[in-house]
């Protein structure tokens, strides 16, 4: 696991892969001075933040001098060093007025250069700064992009990064890439979804497991198995164009240990202490419980994730600066719409509120959305701006993925109903009222599953009726809905955690599959009609304004039936949840404040018209969406 | 279920019972006019609020002029009328000057006197306004008086009032009263308990269920049956001298259907409609839940509790002011240390912000504890003063009951141990994060039990070792521990809700009892052992600063053991649970920062003396409490 050390021609090469950037060799009577890095390779023009710091790495390049030839509103501020003899760090001050162009630098030793890289400044894209991030008008699809489709099968194992393709293997690579993803883009905006997560792409030059993407080696590059940083950046480009926002994973909190940090760590507290090896105790509370022993806190934060998966230090002042712009490099090269953290509570709690107060001061309109694996939504709520907490503590958050709400969900449609006030859909509704602990309800994200949960098809006992109901909710509740690649194949899995078989491939992404989730060629009946149905849904509820900003009434569930109201000035929308097995008369008095008058609801689902007269007739174990009019 | 008209004369003889209130007849050629209650009886100088509204009630009385002769420093502001003509209110002014004394009323017909009561004003006892009520140096005894001890046999059963005894009966009365009580102070101050919670004691005329008391059928009387409003008074002033606080438990959201307000509403909108019957939807959320329907709250609020419990409007101002003042003459005439408040959320809300304000405005230093029977700790948070709400709701109750830590202590002791975050130990070490919900956690009160739930003891599988370590939770960890009376003799019960049976005879409480509780005379080996155990463990809480006010610092509960310290600046305490059968080394490296480098720990209970060594051998299945040194 060692990396290739590059000469300056090297460098160049690698600055060619990362964007422009150049450095050229110096005069000089010495051995070539190398420079393997500069990071980030690249920066912009206008940017919020007037800083930037570079990192630069080669060896005993710590002991050079450094300056900026002459660029107009750029300037250098100073250098910095750690106790590593091979890095430098410079910091610049780009000042508003600065035009795109290239740096030269000038590193030099006693007096005379020795290294003198150029250093790319680009123009932003248009209205960058001002993007807006996804949010309750949309639905997200999350895909694993191993997973999910083989566009382009000569990268499929590389073997300067290690590991293997074995389809057979539910650990190993399958081959799915960037290729794969562009190619059914259109499927995946036709299904109504308008912002594609998938898991983290970077570069994972990790022996086994480097699959699932979150051990990375480089934070600047695309893992060539999936393809390249401008692959990456095309595609964005490209779903952009058929209403598709890009949220992208990252990973603060830990990098693999085939980073090419660990052969040479910028410093000696770079990574937390991984000798001997301290795991995390995952005890997430301990980072908000009022009554956490310090040591406790400590080993939640500062503890490895797994052997593979060393623990950064965010303290350490020049790595939070790192993290920082790597996230903003991603946002502005890509163009993405949002962040989706990993592990958000394991990372350093002080540096979360400085990294992401620092990225939503660049990008106001962005959407970040936290990973906080609890049911308990007063943990969940902690890292939300907004939110006022006992310790003091500010997030700029905007969102936190609601595990809370999709563990009710859940039971509320696996129990049984039955008497008593918090029993079958009683847990989804006294649920809600957790919404008190939010700033901003709307912009949590719902999820039915994800990579780290079982397959909900399988939770839900491979019941079809009960998935409608579950993506009914997921759909038009408070929330920002988010689905998991395949669920509308009712793709199953093991009910224990099983992670390479929730991540199963996606149906037709490979060539000779025996079914196609895309065209829908082999798929069984109740596939191809639950697939049919989640599309009508998500494309009903692009135009839904009630659905995206109304009010939300709900009712004490009685009888195995759940009623709830979105509306706004345009719409009012009525969902009716019905657990019973046969049909069931639904009384309509006790709705009179929500149905404020109205005659007649259309099923948006089969454009059916009802008449609201005393009561409606609800098909058994239905799960109903209804336009009132 | 007519109650007994009382004439003029009556009520002079009421007035004897509840204070020396008196009325005299007036010379009037005209009928006798009937005067059958004034409430509250007397009242006394002094008190905070100035204002006090009397409530008359008699045939006709509606129509009468009423003034008041003049009394320095007292003055009648004016009269209102309800919709009955047979009850007038009388709003007083007492100013800070007045003097204790009798006033006199007069109540003319066309100019003529033809009712002149008197109404006494009583002296406050000294200090009565800055009594302090109890908090987390306490430990509270909960008493079922029905069930604890039968000290008077002839009032057992009294034909006037309804319902029946019949020991054998578990929903009968069984002959306990105040008399039993006030036998037993010393034992249960011996015990180590500084403040008693008796279930209500207020007469409960009702044919069946009298024995529980929540079904009031006058607010200011004590059931005879437990003897009169002056045995009350006593006792309160003999478990003072004994070092124990009173607590009463008062019921504003319900009357009892005996009530004498059935027989003659003091106004058509006193009590929410029976007719037809609408239960309340038990639905807690509903007053909380950002997106509840209004019908569903107003189900919950104005729904009645069960059909023999008129549900009371406090809605209507007249009614409210009668529940603050009723409330306020309990605390004042009997010297209370603070309210137990049933069924807490199902009153009106902006009635119970007003209630809570004003009594609390009376008494700062008077501790309430709410009944809030959820399990989730927000709806619990939402009712306590300081939380900020976010409906804006603020609430003066400086106490709830902790049915959240009750419910988690218990799953912690009854769940096996195992791999994973919020098993076993760890969902008690995970609940008590959310202390940062809580504006004063010290002052939530801790309960093993109560006469709601089942008897702990059964719920622990009968395994003594489980009651010690749930024991020494409810005792040491940052809150003010309630027990249920006959805990300490390890009483059973069915697991399912059994009221009846839960609120069983106290050994010794009865003549001819095969065994005895306070004495100890045939009492099983263990409940003699547990019952020792508990008095020592309470009797060393005495005195514990560390306890009642230091800080909490707790470990992730690992491999079967939880632990965690209470210190302050005089005392650290160590408290070690042990779950494991067998015995266990507890390396002690981890807690160094809580050992703070003390070098021994003393037993509480046992005063044995241990070595703080790298290690310390846990007994199997052991609750430690130990006072470093």
């Amino acid at each position: 696991m060692t990396i290739k050390k590059t000469t300056l021609l090297a460098a160049a090469l690698l600055g060619l892969a990362m964007g422009p950037a150049s450095a050229q060799s110096a005069q000089s009577a010495q051995p070539a001075q190398q420079l393997e890095r500069i990071e980030p390779a690249n920066w912009w023009v206008g940017m919020m933040n007037q800083r930037l710091q570079l990192m630069l790495h080669g060896q005993g390049i710590a002991e050079l001098k450094a300056r900026l030839r002459p660029y107009a509103g750029v300037r250098m501020l100073g250098s910095q060093r750690s106790d590593s003899p091979n890095y430098l760090f410079l910091d610049l001050e780009i000042q508003p007025g600065a035009r795109p162009g290239s740096l030269q630098l000038e590193l030099q030793r006693a007096g005379k250069t020795v290294l003198s890289p150029a250093y790319p400044l680009w123009a932003r894209a248009p209205g960058s700064a001002r993007r807006q991030g996804f949010g309750p008008r949309d639905a997200i699809y999350l895909v694993v992009p191993d997973r999910f489709a083989n566009g382009e099968p000569r990268n499929d194992q590389l073997d300067a990064l290690g590991d293997r393709l074995d389809r057979g293997n539910p650990s190993a690579r399958h081959g799915g890439d960037l290729a794969g993803l562009a190619q059914h883009l259109d499927y995946i905006a036709a299904m109504g979804f308008t912002q594609v997560w998938p898991t983290p792409l970077l570069e994972n030059k990790q022996p086994e497991l480097s699959y699932h993407g979150y051990s990375p080696t480089d934070l600047y590059r695309i893992d060539p198995r999936f393809g390249s940083n401008e692959d990456y950046r095309q595609l964005v480009a490209r779903a952009k164009a058929l209403g598709l926002g890009f949220i992208q994973d990252i990973v603060p909190n830990h990098i693999g240990s085939g980073h090419w940090w660990m052969q040479d760590p910028p410093s000696r507290d770079w990574v937390n202490p991984g000798q001997p090896y301290l795991e995390t105790n995952h005890r997430h509370s301990t980072v908000q419980d009022p009554y956490a022993a310090a040591s406790d806190r400590q080993r939640f934060q500062d503890g490895w994730f797994v052997p593979s998966m060393p623990d950064l230090n965010q303290r350490q002042p020049l790595l939070a600066t790192y993290l920082v712009q790597n996230a903003v490099w991603w946002i502005e090269y890509a163009g993405l719409s949002g962040l989706r953290v990993d592990t958000y509570p394991y990372s350093d709690k002080a540096f979360l509120a400085r990294w992401s107060a620092a990225i939503m001061a660049e990008y106001p309109g962005l959407t970040m959305v936290g990973e906080e694996m609890s049911d308990n939504p007063l943990m969940v709520a902690h890292w939300l701006k907004g939110r006022r907490n006992a310790d003091g503590y500010v997030s700029a958050m905007p969102s936190m993925m609601d595990f809370p709400l999709h563990g009710r969900l859940r039971d509320a449609l696996t129990e049984p109903e039955g008497r008593g006030y918090g029993v079958g859909l009683g847990k989804l509704y006294e649920a809600m009222m957790n919404d008190a602990l939010y700033p901003e309800p709307a912009r949590m994200v719902l999820f039915e599953g994800n990579h780290d949960t079982n397959r909900i098809f399988s939770a839900l006992g491979e019941d079809e009726a009960l998935m409608r109901m579950a993506a009914t909710v997921i759909a038009t509740t408070r929330r920002t809905p988010q689905f998991f690649y395949g669920t509308e194949l009712l793709m199953k899995s093991p009910l224990e955690r099983d992670d390479g078989v929730v991540r199963s491939d996606f149906a037709g992404g490979w060539a000779g599959d025996a079914s196609n989730g895309f065209s829908g060629a082999g798929l069984a009946p109740a596939q191809r009609e639950f697939q049919a149905w989640l599309r009508r849904l998500l494309n009903w509820r692009k135009t839904a304004s009630a659905v995206h900003g109304g009010s939300l009434v709900h009712y004490n569930p009685l009888d195995g039936v759940y009623v709830y109201f979105r509306a706004d000035a345009r719409q009012r929308v009525m969902v009716v949840l019905n657990k019973n097995k046969t049909e069931t008369p639904l009384a309509l008095a006790r709705f009179a404040e929500s149905l404020a008058g109205r005659t007649h609801a259309v099923d948006v689902i089969s454009g059916q018209r009802h008449e609201l007269g005393s009561s409606l007739n609800l098909p058994p174990r239905s799960s109903l969406v209804l336009e009132l009019q």
